[in-house]
């Protein structure tokens, strides 16, 4: 048995030890403006603000955001350095850093990816229904890149954060159908 | 009690019971070489490919790479329906994204987001031993943006993949005394 699920050319068959607690801990985006993306963030897709750390003598601070349920709030230390500990530790943190002073930038924007030059994509959300998902990011007046109907993949859709980042958003279960279509074996 | 573990402006302190079981679920980066990627994924990082899918049609390939360790090996499925519902359903998947003939182009190279348009910064890994870890990575000839005992933030360290995005890796149990010397309470 590989320790793979699937075959491609490159992979290493080894698993070394080493890497055996490694964990996919954070995803770093920049922000303009930490008001408008926490209310995003905390708002429209239901994060939790699980760490804040201000750096006063390099002008920056960063926001980590958690997708945790309620019951899992009562998990999280109050203890500043436990908590440092639990949000550099476990899988799935949201990153977003702040250089002071970009908020007061009239025309200053962050790059998505998406456009020349690409390179960063988008990140992804599960949802538990797609269809009630996005016509609640309708009512909250969240900006769509492609909506569950449009295109060739049907039952997943982009939206934007509010500097400009795309999110993808499916549900599981709904996945084999739609991609059975597209992908080969 | 607040939902957030941190005060900052912006926050909705509702907790809409519509996004309790949503799931940050994904990152997507753009590679130019399956073969490079995968490698470096699989053998430094110590992930497992956990589902690809290709598309002909659309003339590319997704990679999702997961950080698991041998004991969580047997949790997945060999049947592919049901692998997509698993990668698709839990957090903290590295999803790379190939299009089909990138690899051929000879000055093509995808932007890492940390010069001009800035927008993504890095992705990043919890390691036990940031020091083991770095010297395992120098070992295998894998270039440094920055290097434990470089700069102010001594203990953690920025390496590159073979696209150049960066990495950040670290140790959280020591974070909290090196972030002390530069964060306001």
């Amino acid at each position: 048995m590989s320790r793979h699920l699937e075959h491609a050319p490159g992979l290493s068959e080894q698993h070394d030890p080493a890497t055996h607690e490694y964990v996919f801990n954070q995803t770093m985006l920049r922000i303009k403006a930490p008001e408008r993306s926490l209310h995003f963030y905390s708002e429209v897709m239901g994060m939790t603000l699980v760490k804040r750390l201000d750096f006063p003598e390099m002008a920056f601070s960063l926001y980590f955001m958690a997708a945790i349920s309620p019951s899992d709030r009562k998990n999280w230390s109050e203890d500043s350095d436990t908590r440092i500990e639990q949000t550099f530790g476990r899988p799935a943190l949201l990153e977003l850093t702040h250089n002071w002073g970009d908020e007061d930038k009239a025309d200053f924007a962050y790059h998505n990816g998406n456009s020349e030059p690409r390179g960063f994509g988008h990140i992804g959300f599960a949802v538990p229904d797609i269809d009630a998902a996005c016509a609640r990011f309708e009512s909250l007046g969240v900006p769509f890149v492609k909506k569950p109907q449009d295109g060739k993949m049907k039952g997943i859709a982009f939206i934007q954060d509010p500097d400009g980042y795309w999110i993808e958003i499916f549900t599981p279960s709904r996945l084999p159908a739609m991609l059975s279509a597209h992908v080969t074996d």
